[in-house]
């Protein structure tokens, strides 16, 4: 005998598959759909599968986007020699938040981890080391030929920022790729570690403030 | 600009709005959902608009269900002469589970709080009081007449229990609705308040010590 609807019982079953969300917060989220409009409802699985149906990967940059290439590897407001390279596409959106960074990005989906089975193969690193090669031997022939490429040109690439998350694995993956870009000779730099603002001292772990004390900048 | 799919921030706004979900989370089910089989989010989807389509609220012990009356109300191994009387459908889901209880169900879809707004004419309790008179007054015509109603005779309600959560606005729901049924001259009662198994009576808090010495049985 069903005790409550079928149709709830499946409906947790599949909130209890995502993520971060377990049995009670699913029968949670179930019963605030029994009592949400039929509207929302509606939309909130309109967007899911829209996100399903239309969203892609930027051939270029391999973020995230609605239409390929993606609005910022086409966008003349930024510095294509600069090239980001992030884990995740969130990523993109925290660095835009600080509205410091012009240049563009390079999301690898992941970062290198022999523990999950995650090789260099099973990420774009490939695609940035070809996006590189490309902007470099595209523009050669440029100004060898003359021939007006105008903005189709791919972009000399002069420094490559590695953005990686703070872990093992994101430092292996940016030593990985440092070592991959090394024939290109263009400059590969990695974000500063230090202290996080308003953190304190008193309580920061040995390796942040290691990493600290070797970073120091001159005043 | 936008520098991620317009298509995934909008299915991060829905998220954000369902409960225990802030934004953090929302981005971190939309980049799930992005690498989960087409077919997966699909079923995710209908079983959202299932929900919403199919699910109904029984017209006797008000639990939702699939067809109204509900399995709980129409089956004949259940005591029709007992009602437990609950807050929510996850309680009578947490009740089964017992496997100790044969009678049948109210669910009331809430309890009183005059701190939220919520009256007595905002839960399903005119609902338990219609259902209680009705299974008098039609058993008592059928006694009268000997018309046959076979199965559809209301039974006559025996007892009340009264499961709402330990708290104050439980409590004052208990309270109210058991005034309310003092006329009908049944049993109500309400479960036992105490120390919960597997829990240590130094770290229980006054008020349960207190009901549980309140409540204490013979042995």
């Amino acid at each position: 005998m069903h005790l409550t609807s079928q149709n709830v019982e499946r409906l947790v079953e599949h909130f209890t598959k995502l993520p971060t969300i377990g049995r009670k917060t699913a029968h949670r989220l179930a019963s605030y759909i029994l009592k949400m409009p039929k509207e929302e409802v509606y939309a909130l699985a309109e967007a899911l599968v829209a996100v399903k149906d239309h969203v892609v990967t930027c051939s270029i940059c391999c973020n995230i986007a609605d239409i390929d290439p993606c609005p910022v590897c086409t966008s003349s407001k930024r510095d294509h020699s600069t090239i980001c390279v992030v884990e995740e596409p969130n990523d993109v959106l925290a660095l835009e938040r600080t509205h410091e960074y012009k240049g563009v990005y390079h999301v690898l989906g992941g970062v290198i981890s022999p523990l999950d089975g995650v090789g260099p193969n099973d990420l774009k690193i490939r695609e940035l080391v070809a996006r590189i090669a490309m902007g470099k031997s595209l523009s050669a022939q440029v100004m060898e030929t003359q021939v007006g490429y105008g903005n189709k040109v791919p972009a000399v690439v002069e420094e490559v920022i590695l953005a990686m998350n703070p872990t093992v694995e994101g430092d292996t993956t940016a030593f990985y790729i440092a070592q991959l870009l090394q024939p290109f000779g263009i400059r590969v730099t990695q974000i500063a570690r230090g202290l996080p603002t308003g953190s304190a001292l008193e309580y920061a772990d040995e390796s942040t403030l290691s990493r600290a004390l070797e970073g120091r900048i001159r005043l």
